[in-house]
C-alpha cells in the first residue's frame, strides 16, 4: 500500500484517533502514509482538510482511509463528505451507547480536555516525579509511598517500565538495581527489606543482556556474557529466596510488562 | 452509573481496548467500574470471562458494557455471547477495511506483539534513555542528537513532556531550565546557543507556577508570586528575542503539549 494515505482527523490532539487507527491498521501488512490533522475545531479548518483529502485521493488514485474523532456534528458532517473511507468511532459506538445507558453523551471535545485540571492528571504528574526521583535506587526516602518497586540487574528494563507505569497509570513506581555487592552479601539492599512485599522483579536472558550492555560499554566485564550469566542467575536466586514475583523482559514490550505487573499488584484504585 | 461495569477483554495487553473504550466513555458523565481482562487467548479463559460477565449482569441488574479486541474468531464468538453490550472494534472496522484494501488482515494478535524486536521499539527505549540523561540540563553532551530541546523556567512542565515525547513517539527530547543567572546575563545558557533552532519553549501562568512550586518549597523565594512573575516575564522576553517558539502549559495536558510540539518540529520520520 505505498500509494495510500491514512488521515487522523480530530478536534482534540488526535491521540485517540491515532491509537484507534493504529490498532486497526496493525492487522494489515501495509505501511500507508500517515497524516495527522489535530485541532480541527472550526468548519473552515474542516473544509481545508476535506480539500486535502480529495486532492490526495486524486493524486494517489485511491481514496484515503480517514479515522475521525469529531464530537461536533457540524464539523463531522463536513469531513464525512470527503472522498474517503471514513471510520467514525463516535457515531459507531457512542450513539448506540447513549441508547443503552439511557443518558445523553456530554459531547465533550476530546478525552484530554480539562485533563490538566483533574485529580487524575495531577496524580500522573506526581507519579512521574516520584518515579524519576526513585530511579535506579537514587533514594530510599519515601519508599513507603511507592506502589511498586521494580528490582533486577542493571539494564533489565526497570527504568522505562517504571516511567511507563507512572505516565500511563499514575502508579508511583520506584526501581532499585540488584548489584554484585548484593549477591556477595546474599541479601536484598537494606533499604528494600522493609518493602519486600511491594517488590516486583524483572529478569532477562543473559544473551540479550550482554547485547544491551555491550552497546553501552563494549568489551567490559560489565557486558561480558559470563558476568551477565552470573548476575542473572544470582538475581533470580535472590528473588526466589525472598518470595518476589518476577517476569522476563526479554521478548516483552514495556506495555506488556506493565500490564502484567498491574495484574499482579492490583492497585486499590484501579479495579481489577 | 454506580451499578454498571465495563469490561476490557483482549488477547493482548488490552491497552488498545482500554484506550478505545475510555475515549468513548469519556463522552458520558458516568464512572462505571472498570474490569480489565488481558491475555484472554484460549477458549477456556474466554468461557471464564463470560461467566464473570454474566454473574456481574445478574448482580447489578444491568448488562455490562464489554470492549473487546480479540483477533481469534473462535474466542471472539465465545465472548460476544455473554449477556452484555459488546463493542467489537475488529469486526466493525477491520473487516470493512479488508474489503476496501483488497487484502486480508494478517490477524496478528495485539498491536504490541513482537514490539520488543522492532526497530521502532528500540528507538523508543533509546529515546527514553536520552531524555533521562538530558533532563533538566544535566548534560550538554550529544545535544546535537536531540530532536527537540524544551526550555523554560523550573516547573513549567518540561520533564514530563520530554519523557512523553520519548516514550510515545521515540523523540529524543532534551530539556534545559532557564534560571535567574541566564536572565541576569541576558543570554541563553551557553550550551544551548548552537542548538537554538531546535529549542521549543514552555511558559506558564505565574499564579499556577507559584502554586506548583509552593507544593515543593512552601514559603520560599522560589515559590513567591513576585519571583514567579519575574522569572516568567524574563523567560518569555528571552524566547521572544531569540526567536524560540513557545506555548503555555497552564491549562494543557502533556498529550496536548506534545502534539503541538510535534506539529511544530515535524520530525522527518513522522509524516505530517
Amino acid at each position: 500500500m505505498p500509494n495510500r494515505s491514512v488521515f487522523y482527523v480530530s478536534d482534540g490532539t488526535g491521540i485517540t484517533a491515532e491509537t484507534f487507527g493504529n490498532s486497526i491498521l496493525a492487522q494489515f501488512a501495509a505501511k500507508p502514509r500517515h497524516v495527522r490533522r489535530p485541532f480541527i475545531d472550526t468548519p473552515d479548518k474542516a473544509f481545508q482538510v476535506v480539500r486535502e483529502i480529495n486532492e490526495t485521493a486524486l493524486r494517489e488514485g485511491k481514496r484515503p482511509i480517514v479515522f475521525v474523532t469529531l464530537v461536533n456534528t457540524e464539523i463531522r458532517d463536513i469531513v464525512v463528505n470527503a472522498n474517503a473511507m471514513v471510520m467514525d468511532m463516535f457515531r459507531t459506538f457512542v450513539e448506540p451507547l447513549e441508547a443503552e445507558l439511557g443518558i445523553k453523551s456530554n459531547h465533550r471535545i476530546g478525552r484530554f480536555s480539562d485533563a490538566s485540571k483533574s485529580q487524575e492528571y495531577d496524580d500522573r504528574i506526581e507519579a512521574i516525579n516520584f518515579s524519576l526521583m526513585h530511579d535506579d535506587g537514587q533514594s530510599s526516602k519515601n519508599l513507603a509511598d511507592a506502589e511498586v518497586i521494580l528490582v533486577g540487574v542493571s539494564r533489565s528494563g526497570k527504568t522505562p517500565t517504571s516511567l511507563y507505569l507512572a505516565m500511563q497509570h499514575g502508579i508511583k513506581a520506584a526501581n532499585y538495581p540488584l548489584i554484585p555487592e548484593d549477591f556477595d552479601r546474599g541479601a536484598l539492599p537494606s533499604g528494600l527489606a522493609p518493602h519486600r512485599k511491594k517488590c516486583f522483579g524483572l529478569t532477562i536472558a543473559p544473551e540479550r543482556l550482554a547485547q544491551i550492555r555491550h552497546e553501552r560499554r563494549p568489551n567490559s566485564k560489565y557486558s561480558a556474557i559470563e558476568n551477565c550469566r552470573f548476575e542473572v542467575a544470582a538475581a533470580e536466586q535472590m528473588m526466589r529466596r525472598e518470595g518476589i514475583a518476577w517476569l522476563s523482559s526479554t521478548t516483552k514490550s514495556i506495555e506488556e510488562i506493565a500490564t502484567t505487573i498491574l495484574r499482579d499488584i492490583r492497585p486499590d484504585r484501579l479495579v481489577y
